[in-house]
């Protein structure tokens, strides 16, 4: 016998918050937001001041998944060439997904068009998280320019996830040689 | 004494889609862009089929300019590895205006998140365009391999424009080191 645990509004808020504005885009309406999770408005907003902060909070919400899925473990034990090239096997990976519409924080702040907006502000802060981590790796790998490689590899990330989710590209070969050029060029062997 | 050209209803409403949804996003409605066109919906939807059709006319308009602004004219007689950095340094100067939200055809295509919507269809033709000279100039330049050049230059493009569309990064001193080691790879010198 299962048990089935269901998570509560809040949670089925966050989540679909996050689902449906990945899939339609951050224009999603707060009716279609509520009846997808099964929450009154009325309890949206006991539980959210505005959609924006109920965005914002979802976006929140997937930081430790997102660090999870890019980011090698500290004692991943490989070296920093290699595990800034573990983070790009699985933009690679991921861009082989169906539903794969890119990175979920570069689409919010396109989409939004306003870098003070709450969920605008997250999705800032998670990225600099990942390009942080490139530049402890660059300067732990030697980088003559560890700033200057770390702005390049989040250009190729963004890039990347970008052209994967608009089905431009589907990223098959492109990014080993892409990655080898900038980190040969900036001495991380 | 000046003349005064009005322009028609057409134009008007080409023009204001162009703008409030670079601005605003494709999410832009139609109530508000009619008012800022000062058109009518009657006449809009004698000119215009749908929303989404005077969207994609409006990008279609804007296909010249994009290519004027981008691509250096085919007598530029600069080298190869020049004429790409010509569309680079445009970038770069694009990305400081302050009204810069990033590459109009690639922020459209990451808001629908629909590839056969018919504005999506019409970006991914005009930048097919930039890949198409991308492609012939890494060829001219003597590319090891021409498509793949094409294909990182795409992914560098889009991912500046997004990146400084955003605010993320303000492209100073970034491209020029990122396309050498491209270039550089790929023996295009």
């Amino acid at each position: 016998m299962t048990t089935e645990v269901k998570s509560g509004p809040r949670q089925r808020l966050l989540d679909t918050a996050a689902a449906l504005a990945y899939r339609e885009g951050v224009g999603v309406g707060v009716d279609a937001l509520c009846k997808a999770a099964g929450v009154s408005k009325r309890s949206m907003y006991q539980l959210f001041e505005s959609k924006d902060a109920l965005l914002a909070a979802s976006l929140e919400s997937r930081a430790t998944r997102f660090a999870a899925l890019f980011l090698p473990p500290p004692d991943s034990g490989r070296s920093p060439r290699e595990r800034i090239l573990d983070v790009f096997r699985q933009v690679e990976a991921q861009a082989g997904v169906q539903e794969y519409r890119g990175c979920p924080y570069l689409a919010v702040q396109v989409e939004l068009k306003d870098e003070d907006h709450p969920a605008s502000r997250v999705a800032r802060r998670v990225k600099e998280q990942l390009i942080d981590f490139f530049r402890t790796e660059a300067a732990s790998g030697g980088a003559s320019d560890p700033d200057l490689l770390a702005r390049q590899l989040a250009l190729v990330f963004d890039g990347a996830s970008a052209r994967a989710g608009i089905k431009a590209d589907d990223l098959a070969g492109l990014l080993e040689p892409t990655l080898a050029a900038l980190l040969d060029a900036a001495g991380v062997r």
